[in-house]
């Protein structure tokens, strides 16, 4: 690679909303989003929110001249929406399904039955390797009481975990999705704290789309309105996020957002809005910035906000051994209900109703069994993450301990990051 | 680090066989477990089966003062079993849980309530970069006729595939574990030949143990000699396997087992056999192996097991969707037949029969709509395997088409893997 490399990189990012039977214009919104990629031929589209397989194919046919190169993340029951079209060869892909995702009886809400995951793609781009990862976290559907929080922080920690295991040799590493999160929300400053990764909207001198960045507005017809009363410029949920590894700089030279309309036609392609960024990678040499704010110290960022999502997971798991006690206590009364009726059954007199009363007993008793186990699974989850952070919290302390030449090493999150400023 | 950098690494690897009220005397074997661990001092014990935390717990305590750094991966309902004890400092760990792990109706073999996984723990040792894997695959219940067959390949391809995008800043890979796969399995052979691990029964000169390498035996009180008839000297299914990276050498110096027998006492430590393995890890000036027969060509190791692999799982895809059609069937029964007792119930007449059959034929929906939906999940987890497969199958062809000089980059299991010569 020559010292002067310099590379342009546009990458699409979208949640589809195509639900099928349920998603308005379904077909027609596909439709025009593969009219759109093609006309405008990115080097990257990734897209949430594809759940059926049949749109997958659809897309993948029509954009097969300009995007050679596709891959659909398949995981859960239903699937995990993720998808991408690239105009590079893909030389691997793999992905991570998030172990918590929201709760099985809550159909309606029907997160659990998506298989949330995060999906890697690596590209060899002029012998630099790009790490892209597209996602899609648990949605939000009270955000004043909010039963996912903890959920959706643990999906946040598994991503920036995921990325650092598996970016360790990648020169530069983007990032794609729809968090559910708020730019303030505790899982999003976890995640950019952990990995290092910059927030293009934060990053570009060259913004052009809604007001503050939006990716949910009042001006899409699609949007619920009364979901997004207490937002009135909209919300920002999907993100562009990216870092070079030492030796590497990356700027987001312009980001655009479409503002609840169809870039062309008029109507929208989704409820959420398209980002599109152009992203410039260069040689840099490697440099320490003593700017930084960033290290293990007991106030400093990432120790804070490690804090901050362990006390969350120490009550997430609190209120899962308790939900567990609670059909604990129901398989106790099934077992007690079922015996008193099998020995009324057996000494006669009121043997029809104990019949009648036996398979709702049962039914009972098998249903308190998967609440049971399904929570004792989820405080398993919980635990595996809380112990996951402390880990990370307890070498950021050793770190200041050690003093501040051990901090390189031991921020693992900001081994990797770049030099945060614009050059 | 010195260019004559030399080091011992001295592991354990044992499935513990420590299941809560049904293994034998498994708190006396669990206290002489750790008796044997403070004596010997390993750098990395690596065990499986260990199913209760509070014997892990009970084990770190014993061992804190030998091994200061442990780890207990948690995962599924009842766990992993999977847990490590270091002498060194763990600097990181993650798990990746397998997506596909038996049936849950199998109750009676209970795997897929363990939440089998595979562990990874980053060390430092002197400057090197040591990825320690250890995991515990689905067990094989009936040799003749495996209805997990398609599990196991596509848990050994999710291992190979987690090994792959995890270990690549390392410079020397370690996996211990109980892979339920005879060493000409499919399964093994998939994961020796992505990842180039070797196999350190077959690569070391100085072995003692049982014959040949066998890690179940017929001398162990506690193995159900009935399982092991077809098998005179024993079955070998658990495995240390290792690789380092172009600049590293890696060798096994010693491999011992134990032989039915604790080495000490006399009472066997488990139903497996514990593997002890002494490895020496030196520089070595990258070098390319002319004899190397890996590659992609059309009848390469690798697009041989590759294309014995998609078989498998085309028959599994297709195993998968009969069962969900099968299912499916009984749901339109089951809303047939409650439609009828709904009519019945409605009309009079043998409204009691109708009214008792009611929440019976409930509970066959229910059933059916569980079952239904669980394969359609192990259908897409299968798919997903597959796809991958199918990537990397297609990029050896397109190497192959390209010529020898492509191989490097496009055979990457072995563009990590070291020279096989032992030196």
């Amino acid at each position: 690679m020559k010292p002067n490399f310099s590379m342009r990189l546009r990458v699409f990012n979208l949640n589809c909303w195509a639900i099928p039977y349920l998603s308005k214009h379904r077909a027609d919104r596909m439709k025009r989003l593969g009219d759109f990629l093609n006309l405008e031929s990115f080097d990257l589209a990734l897209l949430q929110e594809v759940w059926s397989e049949q749109d997958f194919q659809y897309l993948r046919q029509k954009l097969l001249p300009t995007y050679p190169s596709a891959h659909y993340f398949r995981s859960g029951i239903i699937g995990s929406g993720l998808c991408v079209f690239s105009k590079h060869p893909i030389q691997e892909f793999t992905q991570h399904v998030y172990t918590l995702n929201g709760y099985p009886y809550m159909i309606h809400h029907g997160d659990w039955f998506c298989g949330k995951a995060v999906g890697l793609l690596v590209l060899h781009l002029s012998g630099l390797v790009l790490n892209a990862y597209v996602t899609h976290l648990h949605a939000e559907y009270n955000r004043q009481k909010d039963i996912y929080l903890a959920h959706r922080v643990v999906q946040a920690w598994e991503l920036a975990h995921f990325i650092h295991h598996t970016s360790k040799k990648a020169d530069v590493v983007l990032l794609c999705g729809d968090l559910n999160l708020h730019p303030k929300d505790l899982g999003c400053r976890l995640l950019k704290e952990w990995t290092g990764l910059r927030d293009a909207y934060l990053e570009t001198r060259d913004f052009k789309g809604s007001e503050e960045g939006c990716t949910m507005v009042p001006d899409n017809c699609y949007v619920n309105q009364k979901e997004l009363q207490p937002f009135p410029c909209g919300i920002r949920i999907d993100y562009v996020l990216y870092k070079a590894v030492s030796g590497f700089y990356i700027s987001c030279k312009t980001l655009k957002t479409t503002k609840g309309l169809d870039p062309h036609s008029g109507s929208p392609l989704s409820d959420h809005e398209a980002l599109m960024a152009t992203l410039c990678v260069r040689h840099s040499p490697p440099q320490h910035d003593p700017s930084s704010t960033h290290g293990p110290a007991e106030n400093s960022p990432l120790v804070t906000v490690l804090r901050e999502a362990l006390t969350e997971l120490d009550q997430a798991v609190a209120q899962a051994h308790r939900w567990a006690t609670c059909a604990g206590y129901v398989i106790g009364l099934g077992l007690l209900l079922l015996t008193v009726l099998c020995s009324l059954a057996a000494g006669g007199g009121v043997r029809e109703v104990a019949i009648l009363l036996w398979t709702p007993s049962v039914g009972l008793l098998l249903g308190a069994g998967a609440v049971y186990t399904f929570h004792m699974q989820e405080a398993k989850g919980l635990c595996k993450a809380r112990a996951e952070l402390q880990h990370v919290l307890g070498r950021a302390r050793e770190a200041q301990d050690l003093g501040p030449e051990s901090q390189p090493a031991l921020s693992l999150g900001h081994q990797e990051g770049n030099r945060a400023e614009d050059q």
